[in-house]
């Protein structure tokens, strides 16, 4: 099972996720280094669990953040990320077993776990059913945070990254812009005069920080803040909203 | 509060939305003459609402669904159920009591009743306090039922309506599209050949539907299952992704 357990607060799981928690037998993870999740995870696998439960822990398989040619890096990493998940499950996971995979936010969205895993299932005999149990996202997180509607009325919402926005900009016909992974900062660089930002990191966490208002006027903000954030916590997970002033009226 | 209830599936209530339904002493409900959607309401208020909660239900405004001026009809339609709105409350939620709207998928996504309650609060004294809590939209119930990762690596996704997909078509640089509210089957007049669909109807319900491959292929099976499933519903909820083939490897 991939487990959605939603972006940082424990509350964001749902009943669903809960109750698939308690099911399971073995708890796959991947040490990100990070201590802030781990303790998040550790939270959910106290309450939730249950007693005779097994954590199966692997390195993080090492991944270069930026490099020339993205997709063939990231394909390359997922290769080596499958293998190592391929090893764990069968190595650990008894016959019958329920293993579970508990990841940010929901697992359809920039979330590798489940491609990965899939890959993994049909090379495993008996073949591994994969179940998908879905999770508040970051971007969720972030609207309910800021009490915002993402999209307006009859109008479409994209949800893009941070290399993309960098390399394309604001998209002419698309008023509302969620942009996830932007490790570069990339919305203080649009050209843009027009645009609201709504800005969150830690989202449900006890470490929340959250901005808003015009680009213009607080782009720089955000990135002072983001990076004292980040070097404070040694982590930081971030996301925004970038809105069109005017483009349409709120609401649907 | 907004409280967003999930798809469909009681169990995709998250464990925040649950505590924040036994927190409220009166529930607003605009009735929209849907059986199935009364009873998961009543199924969630039995299973997690305080004993001496109260619910308050107010007919749906009127709505032309197929205006010529489709924003001027919306805000014109938002304006009349921000008064109804306001009625209620005033007439019906005592001074420091809370009052919930349940609201089906998630408050920030297609969904106005956030906005039309901070519409609302401008016009209270004291002044309402409007709390927005995220739930499990039918975009996820779709991806978590079809085992689906929405984005493919590093590439961003759409989420539109039908009506816009209809006036737009696919758009040429966003491999992955998400239609909500298509009560028109606007894949079905889609052009393109090199097009997936998944597509589902009352995600999470026990009347759940679920259709998936080339477009070209399957497109009449999904608009005859369609039509067959809401004239015996009486009512029908679908939304789906449709997939450019070969544009990305999957994952992220």
């Amino acid at each position: 099972m991939v487990v959605g357990i939603g972006a940082g607060d424990p509350e964001h799981l749902t009943l669903q996720a809960a109750a698939a928690i308690g099911r399971a037998g073995v708890f796959f993870e991947i040490d990100k280094g990070i201590a802030d999740l781990a303790a998040l995870r550790a939270t959910l696998l106290a309450r939730h669990a249950r007693p005779d439960h097994r954590v199966v822990t692997a390195p993080e398989v090492p991944r270069e953040r930026d490099p020339a040619d993205y997709p063939a890096e990231v394909a390359a990493w997922q290769a080596a990320r499958a293998r190592a998940y391929a090893a764990m499950i069968t190595e650990q996971l008894p016959a019958g077993a329920v293993g579970a995979f508990l990841v940010w936010g929901d697992p359809a969205l920039y979330d590798g776990t489940l491609r990965l895993l899939q890959g993994v299932a049909d090379r495993t005999d008996p073949p591994l059913r994969v179940v998908s149990i879905p999770g508040i996202s970051s971007v969720q997180a972030l609207a309910a945070a800021h009490g915002l509607i993402l999209n307006r009325v009859g109008e479409p919402v994209l949800v893009t990254t941070g290399r993309r926005l960098a390399e394309r900009g604001m998209p002419p016909d698309v008023p509302d812009v969620v942009v996830m992974l932007d490790g570069r900062t990339a919305f203080a660089d649009l050209p843009d005069t027009d645009l609201d930002i709504y800005w969150g990191a830690y989202l449900g966490t006890p470490r929340q920080l959250l901005v808003a208002g015009d680009l213009r006027a607080v782009a720089d903000e955000i990135v002072a803040t983001r990076a004292a954030a980040r070097a404070e916590a040694g982590w930081i997970m971030d996301t925004y909203l970038l809105r069109r002033r005017g483009a349409a009226e709120p609401a649907e």
